[in-house]
């Protein structure tokens, strides 16, 4: 294939490195900026140099803040005696998509994985368990994917967490809702079994 | 939701402005980036603006070019008797990445289009019409998509071009390789049997 622009060749390969970006997508994408209005690129490239220039980590929860302190960690008026521990900051926002959860979060920045050489002592775990110890905290919630790492963190801060006399829980498996039981999987049925809840 | 970064914020924001790319993908894209080498980020910034600057138009077929003539008009072991019509600079990409066609392209930037105020005057059809007069041209293939505005560009420019004596081809329309008769709609059958060819 023979492109007719060294330049547009250059963005559509840029492009195509970001994740879930194809081809024809990062090709699609590339011809869109070239047709846009020059402010419109300039909004663009300026979000994401501030973002990598001012976005820090939040010295309580280890989620991602423009402050020294995240937005969630201080506001007063959700509820410090629940935390909930997720793998990365991405999860934090998922769960506050909801708008149902009022307690507060815990990123450990990834999960104990043996293979690839990462220990609790390479994760924020040091600093749940002061906040633990240190604060009002009545119960955590594990809040990490069903993996083989995750369900391995899962245990590990279990553990750890039930010494410190807190409770802790986790987050249900079971059928989406909507979901059909026809199409789910062996896996997901058995959880939902496990876990059935009294009426 | 409460995002506990405006910058984030302002980066899914501009992600989500682009075509095909939802909420969820323009977070999940900001976080990439959010991740990403400080050199990668610059290099996806340096194309956005080097495409920006230096990218132009070729004053011989109307496509994307960084010289005056695009690559494709440059090249002379290509086919200079026949041109392909074709509705925008993307068009002629998707063509070129079959490798299959020799030929020329011509670029009308955009259809006919009454509604939108649009007539033969704002496309690039008068470079065209001097460039079937002047040069070797002995065919010209249509296209252009079979929306009401690409059939209606397709049948006044076949007017016109056959006028000047040009053989005048249109693309063919029927069932896509590999499809099954079954899930093909009726136009497209319609078409396959009115296009159908000898064997």
């Amino acid at each position: 294939m023979s492109n007719p622009s060294k330049y547009l060749d250059d963005l559509i390969r840029e492009f195509s490195k970001l994740p879930g970006i194809g081809t024809k997508s990062a090709s699609r994408l590339a011809f869109h900026i070239l047709n846009m209005a020059v402010e419109d690129t300039e909004r663009l490239i300026d979000s994401i140099v501030s973002l990598k220039k001012n976005i820090g980590t939040c010295i309580i929860c280890g989620g991602i803040s423009d402050e020294e302190r995240c937005s969630i960690c201080r506001n007063e008026s959700r509820d410090s005696g629940l935390i909930c521990i997720v793998e990365n900051a991405r999860d934090v926002l998922t769960i506050e998509s909801t708008g149902k959860y009022s307690g507060l979060y815990h990123v450990l920045m990834g999960l104990i994985s043996p293979l690839d050489g990462i220990g609790p002592e390479e994760l924020n775990i040091s600093s749940l368990i002061k906040r633990c110890g240190s604060n009002d905290v009545r119960e955590v919630i594990l809040a990490l994917n069903s993996t083989v790492e995750g369900d391995a963190t899962t245990l590990y801060l279990a553990k750890i967490l039930s010494n410190l006399g807190i409770k802790v829980t986790r987050i249900a498996r079971g059928l989406p809702v909507g979901a059909d039981l026809e199409f789910a999987d062996c896996a997901t049925i058995i959880k939902s079994i496990e876990g059935r809840v009294e009426l």
